[in-house]
């Protein structure tokens, strides 16, 4: 799960063609930091502006060294596998089409030994024929048939999410499963302290008809069971329920 | 792995809290309608003109369509699951903290018995702690651990390509034993309510020192989402902590 060792950092290619808005390649940009992605090329970018684009948060650096090619067959020159994204619109090309999840094995196969390339088009029109004709194969984030077309730096972050989620975990990742531990389970014996407190709270405060009275605590048992509490919350609401008796009920033990 | 059959339409609500650049909005809403989700809902958006956001391709009708809402507490009122994204940078919240791929299954199960909220923060500073409070739990995407702070639509996309990514769940023996197993999990509405009357009764009954009473409520309610308590469940102790204080302060409403 670990995107922090991202094993296509050293040979994978994100290659933007004719982009024209700037801030969509910061945008791409920061998307790559956050999965450790860093070699970014530009094939004939609409606007040279692009290195200031403010939207690239924490991947100034990054786009500072990206590199910026007139042709596609440039930007592809050093690399073994080219892969061209699309959203499939138009399928006018035969190229093997290849869903994301399904293309991302084929892509870390690949990696390791050569660079990987890969294309997105510009904005409007994504990619021409005539660049996908450098692409040994196309793939497409499965999208809603009705609204296929996606934001570019939108479709490089999935991509780049689908990627870093192949990779083999490191220590160097932030651990979730500590963290994520629901806690002690409350022991039986707070529990049934709890049942009693609350029922004798209740009680006072003439909650229970008097034939309702009899399996109340039983009820109030089950009630607890089915709330699944940890051992501190159980202990917290015991206390609760001693306060509110007493206050109810100066008499009784605190 | 087709989007188009995308089983979370009906229950999904991205609900975006206190969002500053419309431009985000919209973009978010584009991601949407490509992967199937419709309900969007914000909470105190800084810039009102957000519906005429021109980065909404193809999602002008979800955008019309989103609704304003005063408070996260109002927004979340329907729902049975609140899950809050962080980048988890600041760990001062003690919410479990589960990484998307490990959550999404427990978003899909969560929405075929109940609408299911997505929390997303402000693009400077994420959720607040107070936002938290209305959470079962929180996700986290992988991102590196240098660059951990994600675009917000981008982090939305992702999210959605995620729980897109599933298959439609199986047929509906399976559901119908864990939802009959489980119970119908409670409306936030519901929780937010026994919070309220619960803290009342609290302070009447002495519990609280004064240190303590301004962050009481908060800590009630994330005792109340931890407990996973179903509709029915709710709705008894409710009725409960109603009679407790009323009989604690007889002239409150009963």
């Amino acid at each position: 799960m670990s995107a922090a060792n991202f094993n296509l950092n050293q040979n994978l290619r994100i290659i933007l063609v004719r982009t024209r808005n700037p801030l969509n390649i910061g945008a791409v940009a920061r998307a790559m930091a956050n999965f450790g992605a860093s070699q970014l090329r530009l094939v004939a970018p609409y606007d040279l502006a692009f290195r200031e684009a403010r939207s690239a948060v924490g991947a100034t650096e990054l786009l500072a060294n990206s590199e910026v090619y007139p042709s596609v067959a440039e930007a592809v020159a050093d690399c073994t596998l080219v892969v061209g994204t699309t959203a499939a619109t138009n399928r006018s090309v035969s190229l093997p089409l290849i869903s994301l999840p399904q293309a991302v094995p084929q892509i870390a196969d690949a990696a390791p030994t050569g660079k990987v390339a890969l294309l997105f088009g510009s904005e409007k029109r994504g990619l021409a024929n005539q660049d996908m004709s450098y692409c040994h194969w196309l793939m497409r984030i499965p999208t809603t048939r009705h609204s296929p077309s996606m934001n570019l730096a939108q479709s490089v972050v999935v991509v780049l999410y689908e990627l870093a989620r192949m990779a083999p975990p490191t220590p160097a990742t932030i651990q979730f499963e500590s963290i994520a531990a629901a806690g002690v389970p409350a022991k039986m014996e707070t529990l049934l302290r709890l049942a009693q407190v609350m029922h004798q709270a209740l009680e006072c405060s003439g909650y229970y008809s008097e034939a309702a009275a009899a399996s109340a605590e039983e009820q109030l048992r089950r009630l607890l069971l089915r709330m699944k509490l940890t051992q501190p919350d159980a202990e917290i609401v015991v206390g609760m329920f001693r306060q509110l008796l007493w206050k109810l009920s100066p008499n009784s033990p605190r």
